[in-house]
């Protein structure tokens, strides 16, 4: 069979299992070829849109026959161009968007099962509706899906309390290699009968298996949130305030974000509308968030009592508390707009990185004192999840350079500089967003020979076809 | 060179990397050979104590060398005879205790790096030195090591707030099959960095690898705890009054225990300096526990609100509330008597087993009356961990009847009935202790064909010599 025939044969049996209107060959195929950021432009072979489990088993059965890669897809928001086709226009993108619905919430065992396709803000809707809390929470939120979320581990802004997209799932069903389907959806909260395959799904960024569906942990509803934003003179002093948060309000610290100086002047420059609090004079501010089982009264009073002994101990310098929820969610705007500032304000190089917290003051005196030695005029925008030892410790160009031309000749030599920094103080070049294809060359530097070579094993042990996304996360 | 000549060069290597005062062959050796509960003795080629990890490294090799295989050992206090060698004289013991320092304490990070052999308790004493605490609390922690509870992904009393031994890790040092050491012991929070090694490791029992130091988290000490001791009338309404607990005392609720009427009677009768409150006349008491990050007076509050709530509700019929840390420890010790209480009276048929929250009122009526039906007097010993859906679900012989005959002539039979009634129900054969040896033939028989070919495909994929504790958790 030649290859053009046998590519059609493929298509067919796709369109048998799916429905001819399900497997997408013809036409504007941008929104699953494009990555989020629009860094790489793919081509599939085609994007086939299973409605359930069964026709995802049959699917990945007969692309396996066929030898062609399979890309899974969710909604498609990833940001190291981990889910979209390459341009060899073999690979097949296998997009679960159809697969979304809220299968079940169990109360009494505080669990939701849902498919892989459901959108994260539907699932956080549908546990609200009930009640309860999904506490998972993030920017693409209204449009990444959970098995995006669990394929990545993804991370975001109530890790602090909650956990990353691992410690909130409880079981899977995936459909392996062999387009067999495993089902761990019971919903037990502890089960130690062998290996746990199903944190070795996750963040195992589709490489592995397919995600179908999930069992994730529900919360209580708090019953009242405070949110606080403080002004502090440096980083050191903010690890000590996250430290005395800690100390002071337990799981009640349910957020504890870090922002630069000149992260919040490019809010404040490009989204005039916004009004930045306390930035001017000082070098970082926080933002703070206390859940509370009991009252407003009683979270209001702990907060204050808190900053209170901040301030005593300088290690605030000023600070706010949001009166309503209105001003609570503007807060969280701000810190949400960053990203998207720094995008107004001109292309620019991302780090999502992690330290271990005692370090961070350090890490970043060091690495900013490095790059401005290095890169006259460069720019930091430091943010991020602070009480993680997450930051995205962005880099933009020289205030009136051309970002392009920045990017085209810097890139390479930012990346090198801040993941050699990163490597000499114990951190990690991908705290939550994964390695996709971007960062694939970057790990097998870093990661050390052991752990690649353990990863091989694995991955040649259950997907021996390399069938699953091949290329990403690692090199065989 | 003959089979005995090879034993001597293996065991002489071993003396030139450990010291011959470290390589066991003589004498009584039934601490190492024998388990916990004296259910197997088996017989060592030799106990081997390494100082180090370079040590484990090198006996390792040299195991792997002479083909034999190694059985890895902290405490030796598991319960399904996962950490003892076998009858054949061939296999090593490479016990890890002289291996037991805390290494390093990271504050501000929130971090404690132990090795392996670590005793539990000693773990938590150095956090609570610090101000700090580590949450895994087991009745084992005196004797138990770090190493062990992570190798079989140790549950307590404490998984309700904090988690398995799992969710408390954050990296891990390994021996490999290849005699290579893995290190993931930066003390990071978050890290994506490709497949999730470390929890596979995790709760392998010792199948994989050799865990050989670890980097665990801390937690802020609570500025109270209360303890109350409840009778309720059933266990739908225990499953009720844990929901209402949840969301009345949100994270504060560290400690949900249930234990039944027959639990709670054997401890009055074989401990009688230990004053069982509230036992007769109600079917279930339950065992709550309280931290508050802000004072004793507030946590008296809540937890007394909490009980007239549940009062109001009819979840309740009576409670007690422990007025000193004393009167808390005395109720801890007689739920933790329980186990004891049940040797006391003979021998008995343990389960371990998890059951989604939801169902467990169900699946108690519906088994204990099959129980009853099939075995004419049979006792139920019911009691565990109701917060985590954890039961120790264990069967005693009809008074008067001789408990020895009863367990040759019964065991398999009640094991059946009872897994099979976990099956029905969704639940897991083995929720906190692991597979060991006892629980091979019934984890084939139970966990699905495409889960068992995984694990197996991931264990010759890590260990194709079969060096690594053979035969235990699966068979190849």
């Amino acid at each position: 069979m030649s290859e053009v025939a046998a590519r059609g044969a493929l298509i067919e049996r796709l369109a048998t299992i799916c429905g001819a209107e399900h497997v997408l060959t013809q036409g504007d195929l941008s929104a699953w070829e494009s990555d989020w950021r629009g860094r790489r432009r793919g081509k599939a072979l085609a994007v086939v849109r299973p409605a359930n489990t069964d026709q995802v088993a049959q699917a990945v059965k007969a692309c396996a026959e066929h030898g062609a890669p399979i890309v899974t897809q969710g909604g498609n928001t990833g940001l190291v161009v981990g889910s979209t086709p390459d341009e060899s226009g073999t690979e097949v993108v296998l997009s679960l968007q159809r697969m979304n619905r809220v299968l079940a919430i169990d109360k009494a065992n505080m669990t939701v099962t849902v498919e892989a396709g459901c959108i994260l803000q539907n699932l956080q809707q549908a546990a609200h509706d009930q009640g309860l809390l999904f506490p998972l929470s993030l920017a693409a939120e209204g449009s990444c899906t959970v098995g995006g979320n669990l394929a990545t581990n993804a991370g975001g802004t109530q890790v602090l309390r909650y956990g990353n997209a691992r410690d909130l799932c409880l079981g899977l069903q995936v459909v392996n290699a062999q387009g067999q389907v495993w089902d761990s959806l019971q919903g037990l909260r502890k089960d130690n009968t062998g290996y746990d395959l199903r944190d070795l799904f996750i963040g195992s960024e589709g490489t592995l298996g397919v995600i179908t569906a999930a069992t994730l942990k529900l919360y209580p509803q708090p019953a009242a949130q405070m949110t606080a934003w403080a002004a502090v003179p440096d980083m050191e002093r903010a690890v000590t305030l996250l430290g005395l948060a800690q100390a002071h309000l337990g799981s009640g610290l349910t957020g504890f974000e870090v922002m630069g100086q000149l992260a919040l002047s490019l809010v404040a420059r490009h989204f005039k509308q916004l009004r930045v609090p306390l930035y001017q004079g000082h070098p970082y501010c926080v933002l703070l968030e206390q859940s509370d089982q009991e009252s407003t009264e009683h979270a209001r009073q702990a907060l204050e009592s808190l900053l209170e002994r901040a301030q005593a101990q300088s290690l605030i310098e000023d600070a706010v508390v949001a009166q309503t929820q209105a001003q609570a969610r503007e807060l969280w705007h701000i810190r949400e707009a960053i990203p998207l500032a720094q995008a107004e304000e001109g292309l620019n190089i991302k780090h999502d990185i992690s330290i271990p917290i005692s370090r961070i003051s350090e890490f970043v005196s060091h690495t900013q004192a490095m790059l401005a030695r290095e890169i006259a005029g460069v720019r930091l925008v430091n943010f991020g999840h602070l009480g993680d030892g997450n930051l995205h410790f962005n880099v933009q160009a020289p205030e009136g350079q051309d970002a392009r031309h920045f990017l085209q000749t810097q890139e390479a030599r930012v990346h090198a500089l801040v993941y050699g920094s990163v490597q000499a103080f114990g951190g990690s070049i991908s705290a939550e967003h994964g390695i996709g294809s971007l960062k694939v060359e970057e790990l097998a530097h870093q990661k050390g020979p052991v752990a690649l070579q353990m990863m091989r094993a694995i991955k040649q042990a259950l997907d021996p076809q390399q069938l699953f996304n091949p290329g990403r996360v690692l090199h065989l």
